[in-house]
């Protein structure tokens, strides 16, 4: 019922608050656990346009950039998967490149994940909002159960 | 972190269906499960103006519509309340009349409540609706974490 979890981050608080309850879900049977960072493509074009302002861009100087980000984000998914390693739990971690929210539902039915676990806010939500969009199009469009760790959760 | 979970139900299958997931977390640490429904009064007036139309009703009818609509709802309670019992929890059991996101909202402040088990979707919604608007309400109104089980779930 819980045997293999999908858990998303983007390197939130809500995020970080939901990996405790990744951890917790051992007791209950979680044997393995799904990493994901989706680097979503419409930020990197939009940063990449940003660069072009203040200097004129190269495929050397794009693809430069994108290895950097990639690295950063390699070194932050080693640091969570050794976490969870911890926890007595088996990892894997994914980064692919698209849309969050598309990118999360295809992993959770390639991968036949049997819970989701998501922050309910990502990085880039205001503080208003009741729930993030990424985490609203997941819910929405999850086959799967979803635990979803509110941001105001103690 | 799941020792107190308040499981609503309308006694559809999806609700059934999230049972399952409520005794299976005994295994995290859950000890307590508040059990709820709610009696929608905007449903109980939609049922009244109907019955008046074939009917004269009186103060004493519309009581008694009332006391047998509670008591099977009672009933059903009572075997859930069991069932979960069976599973080694101990349970409480309310029936508050109201708009049921609010009361839901309300008991899960009240209650302390660690966790939220709940449907996607009620008795009312359509099959073409990707989440019930119970369940979509209670999601966007909680502060304690949800866990969502999906009518597509397996």
């Amino acid at each position: 019922m819980f045997r293999k979890i999908l858990y998303p981050t983007d390197f939130s608080d809500c995020a970080v608050k939901a990996l405790d309850y990744v951890k917790k879900l051992k007791e209950a049977e979680t044997e393995e656990v799904v990493v994901v960072h989706v680097m979503d493509v419409r930020e990197i074009e939009t940063m990449l346009i940003g660069t072009a302002w203040v200097k004129e861009t190269t495929a050397e100087y794009e693809a430069d950039l994108l290895k950097a980000m990639r690295d950063d984000v390699e070194k932050k998914l080693e640091e969570v998967k050794t976490e969870i390693e911890k926890a007595g739990l088996k990892v894997s971690v994914k980064i692919p490149e698209g849309i969050p929210f598309k990118k999360i539902l295809k992993i959770a039915e390639d991968e036949d994940i049997s819970l989701i676990v998501l922050g309910s806010h990502g990085k880039s939500n205001v503080r208003e909002m009741l729930l993030g969009s990424v985490s609203e199009k997941v819910i929405r469009g999850s086959k799967r159960p979803v635990l979803l760790v509110k941001r105001d959760t103690a």
